[in-house]
């Protein structure tokens, strides 16, 4: 098996995705609320890159069964039901409904890497179910981390490098990684052995001055559900 | 002051760069050999993205005072005197001389980043003697890696994260990181303290398959030379 990890700005060809598992990592926060919402029994999420097509498409489908969701620079949208953050979409919110979500950054990873054989949502709160999950499905790994405005992000680099990790435990051949692969998983034992501070990155100091320090807490916890989103038709539910 | 360290398919704006002092890290091999050129006595290197603008320019300049250089997929090109081998640029052939150098990604680098104030070449045979260079030029730094074919690479990170860790060193007050130039840092410090194993990694193992062993050691050797190229009105001279 081959695992690429790829930053959100080394787009990948449609021609090289179809015959791949992708895993879209956005750590702080979108892929971590993902998981949540799922989780917590949304029915389905349908990721919207423009905060305009997700306000027509709540309209469009009626407000009752829907959650209007999104953010744009860490902050909850005007007129949005829930922002960004794991914590909001409790059971009594989101339990049956239609989330309709759409963040900076996470929306357009999963954009990018739609044309993918399978596509699920990664984060660390599901890092060993996902890998397990990727493994199952047989192709060759993509983790396409959304990154922090076109930037590399150390978040989502530990969170990558987690699930190759957790892949390279479970797989029987040792797999082939790029560069990238190879330097998150070294970026993600170095978190582990209290090496890399990610309270000194900049995505992790940005969201705790928004005084989400619980979401951040949350979304550093590794394997707390086994739940593993999968994007099929242009909506994610639970695999 | 602020240090960014980028990769090659992130690139910055013109207006982004014209206030910043670039360093351009292409470790394997392109930075390496620039250095090599210029300390062995090249009087100017004039990077060409294209070969055939190379030899363009080499015939247009007189075959006496120019060496024609350059390589594709590590190769030297047929025709070629020197391909990108800082081993093979001596006293003996480029002293005095005009070097075309026509490479598969520090080209690249480097017109990425020629907008800039001041733009310098950087590897680990230098990174002390550029880290202070930067210094002195005052402005806040971009450390632009070269990337393999588009992609992360893991010796340029290695490399910018000496030049990172060395300018963090020399600076009284505590520079403003970006996550690619912290984790840098950390992929540096792992490589030092033998937790990351560069030969396993692609450009490294590629360049060893072809051959090209001696190179690779001499490339990851640290401060040897106090040599810094600087790239000014099209060519590259010693500092």
């Amino acid at each position: 098996m081959r695992i690429d990890v790829i930053s959100q700005y080394a787009k990948l060809t449609d021609n090289q995705l179809a015959s791949c598992t992708s895993i879209v990592v956005d750590l702080l926060r979108a892929s971590t609320t993902i998981i949540y919402a799922i989780k917590n029994g949304a029915s389905q999420i349908i990721p919207a890159s423009d905060p305009g097509d997700a306000v027509t498409l709540s309209s469009r489908l009626g407000g009752r069964d829907c959650v209007l969701c999104g953010e744009r620079g860490g902050l909850k949208l005007p007129g949005f039901e829930l922002g960004n953050s794991p914590l909001e979409y409790t059971p009594e919110i989101v339990k049956g409904k239609t989330v309709i979500l759409s963040t900076t950054n996470g929306t357009l990873a999963i954009q990018s890497v739609r044309s993918s054989a399978t596509m699920l949502i990664g984060a660390l709160v599901n890092c060993t179910a996902v890998a397990k999950a990727a493994i199952q499905a047989g192709n060759d790994v993509v983790i396409q981390c959304a990154g922090t405005e076109g930037q590399f992000s150390a978040d989502d680099a530990v969170a990558a490098g987690a699930i190759v990790d957790t892949l390279q435990k479970n797989l029987g051949a040792a797999p082939t990684l790029n560069d990238l692969a190879f330097c998150s998983r070294m970026l993600y034992q170095d978190y582990l052995d209290g090496r890399l501070d990610v309270s000194r990155t900049f995505h992790y100091g940005r969201l705790v001055e928004l005084g989400f320090n619980q979401d951040v807490e949350l979304c550093f916890q590794r394997d707390t559900t086994d739940v593993v989103p999968v994007y099929r038709n242009g909506v994610i539910v639970a695999k």
